[in-house]
């Protein structure tokens, strides 16, 4: 045959990993899903079946436990970090390593108003996200989180759309916003505290979402993005993807009553996105 | 023909509503999913398709975003025994109607230090749950909660168990515990504060879960439900369904590393599964 | 505490097993999800912390394997009998022992149009079930199917209901009619041939849903049930959940357009379920 | 803020929609699931909330439903089309416009060995998939597949590959390889029977993982394009991502047992995953 293999990558996806460190009485519990993929020099293991470059995707999965061993894993940016750094030094046919992380958060349980030294209560669907993406040249680091479910009830509005002959929707000063905030920011060269920004930037879009007069979900997407690039000096660019969970108002004519912003029918499907990067000039 | 019909229940099921009340600037929100159930005289509705004493499950769905606009929608037991109250009365070839309901949680961003009028959060992944079952004689209140994620590194031991040809386990003193905890309780008659109770139950359950020793998942189980009906005189009995959702201690000498209790891996499946009723005499 | 444990079970859920069968050049393969409860004398466990008569749910799940190796795994009503026998003949202290199976289906790759006898393609959403339920004097077997998701065009009704204010649904004579077919049949005593009557009722309820002209999901569910029944001497009653899967006619007059029943929305909530047993007299 | 707004869409999600076409008793149906992006001059949106350029993602919505009423709907790729030249021609501040398709397939369900003319089953969990991308110089046509899980049970291998101090993975000349294929490929120009080809693209691909000796995924997942590219003129490329669901021979060592190949266990993760492009020169 005269076809050839272009793009290509291979990996472990769904590694999940608990690490627990133990100072003293004092447990910390840190909980990831990881995928690792690498692209290099390997034609050959699809063309001919030869699997001499091939480093085994159940190896990947043991080099993330063995170096959960010897590392703290301290942060999940810092942990990706040592992964990529192990397997390019390891490898040389591989050009290009990527780890992408989700976190599951767990949070001290309160017992009267004080937190137990080890024991946990998960928290949220959320779930804190990173991609590193590194080359023999350079390392890309995004931070994020996904999952971040908000709503308001006021102070949100939509209208002075186009309308063409299929447009039935009204106009609204006054509707549900809800959406479902999945963001991941792209930072800079110098020394960081990934822990310190993700709680800051976390901060930044529920306060900014509860506060600001949003005229679509467009424009509350870009004061969420124009405000953490405001906060934060190391991150360039921020992505937003935010789904508009449409919460309809209940028609109740039918039954002889009105329906002042009261009653209304939570909905998945069909959905908006909006989704758009935000970044320094 | 000569075969006949059984139990028959009809209903709708995935009734999704979000009340808001309005008070001046404060906003509250509740959003649930309820699934409604009727038993009855539908004999004729199967065997014949006559239709003539089914209420259509339309209406059902219907009904709940009336009645919602003419109520607070205080708690969802009140809500739910307002529901079954109309159905029953409406009704009268039917003879039981029940309601399951399960409340997204959410609760008030902060801004600053101070909660928002009007903006919220979604808290967690767990969710609050009802059941309600009613005939024209009785209605039974069960509240809960299910998907209330807890995880302990101490104080959990699993050992002196039955050991037979096919039993591979080790005997531990200190391993990892973590479930996933379902609960529904039943009420007696009285009067009740469905919403104190609810989160008295749900403080007691992490409290215990975290201070207790446990010896094992059925251990844990009792000495929560022990504490549940210590501290409701209200409550009845309290089913609770534990999955032991386990953490393995990934064996890393093949990479010449110990690993005293530092590395795990997270497993969703195969997991066990412990339930049982606990109960006043 | 003057506390009771009451009703309890305990056990291994999801163990996946792939049984594949080698005879020549032709393999046969079973994939099955078993679930595994244990009742009997486990006071002592819950109430103090004695696992002396526990048998590990690691080993219900060793015992899954290590009986796959010793039996065929002909049906998976057959294997499941096989576990039940074992777990009760060695645990005295359990009365009662419970085996639920999903089988995920596979059927052969066709090349050219010969079936190959090694290679497999994964056959539909639909899962094969099995719940057998023992004690010392009796075993109930019931076999069953889940996820076979049918709809039919034609031949649909639904009208002659009964209308209250809140009822705001059309009659119809001709509407989409879709559900998702979940049954289990309880077996007479007698030996069974347990493939050939699943098939047999798999095609039944294809063949009824197809031809007969519904009224209603009610009407549907028992002249499937009645069927099966005429059919299958074997099989003493049937279990039925439909739930009633909507797709609304889009309503298309602000745009101009009639919709004579050819654009429609499928939706996955609010749905109707309605459930039954069809049972010899 | 001197921030400014980067690379940005916005469209409606799962979009759903049922076309029934009716020619005589002969009843035609066509499941699908929508997701449409628009890219344009959407800047003031974001920037200073004003909605002049923006067509309400609920437009896009009522627009598939009038379209599906104009048009037969005969394939996912002709109706995709179909609203790309509406969207494209009636919005002018719009350059580009993407339409994603999946469709759930039902087949007709046999009554005897003959078809139903209106009755239908839904055939496995595998969905046709469709990805058109169009600015007003060029249109991109990708069809697909996702979700067709195959397993084979002899002749797949992997051996040779590199051994690491973390490599604990045995060589094995006799594995068994499971996947579930996502496959889409690019068309050139010219005209193309989409129905024709998605047949032959998808019994070419299990033909394939059926006949050949697989010595890697990697091996398998080229074979495969190769083979596509082969038979399809048509076809420019074509992008494979394959999992490599892991079945896991089991140990019965412990318990005093060999297993032959006989026995496995059936994971979900960790998981590899091999993705890779298939050209022509």
């Amino acid at each position: 045959m005269t076809f050839r293999i272009g793009a290509n990558n291979y990996g472990k996806q769904r590694v999940r990993l608990l690490r627990v460190s133990r100072s003293g009485e004092q447990n910390h519990v840190k909980e990831l899903t990881l995928g690792i993929r690498f692209e290099g020099d390997f034609e050959m293991a699809h063309t001919v079946g030869d699997n001499s470059k091939i480093l085994p995707t159940d190896t990947m999965k043991n080099t993330v436990y063995a170096l959960a061993r010897k590392s703290p894993v301290a942060s999940v940016e810092d942990f990706s970090l040592l992964l990529i750094e192990h397997f390019l030094k390891g490898n040389r046919h591989t050009t290009r390593v990527s780890v992408e992380a989700k976190e599951d958060l767990w949070t001290r349980i309160l017992v009267g108003r004080k937190e137990h030294p080890a024991a946990f209560v998960r928290s949220g669907g959320e779930r804190r996200t990173a991609l590193l993406d590194a080359t023999r040249e350079k390392t890309v680091i995004r931070s994020g989180l996904e999952n971040l479910t908000l709503m308001k009830t006021t102070q949100s509005a939509f209208d002075g759309f186009i309308r063409d002959p299929y447009t039935t929707l009204k106009e609204s000063r006054d509707r549900i916003l809800a959406t479902s905030v999945r963001a991941d920011w792209l930072f800079g060269s110098g020394a960081i505290d990934f822990d310190a920004v993700w709680e800051g930037v976390r901060d930044t879009i529920m306060e900014v979402f509860a506060e600001h007069v949003s005229e679509s979900v467009q424009h509350t997407l870009f004061v969420i993005g124009d405000a953490v690039l405001g906060r934060f000096d190391q991150i360039r660019e921020i992505q937003l993807s935010l789904p508009n969970k449409h919460y309809n108002l209940v028609n109740l004519e039918p039954f002889g009553l009105d329906n002042p912003g009261e009653v209304f029918l939570p909905t998945d499907e069909p959905h908006g996105l909006i989704e758009a990067t935000v970044q320094r000039d």
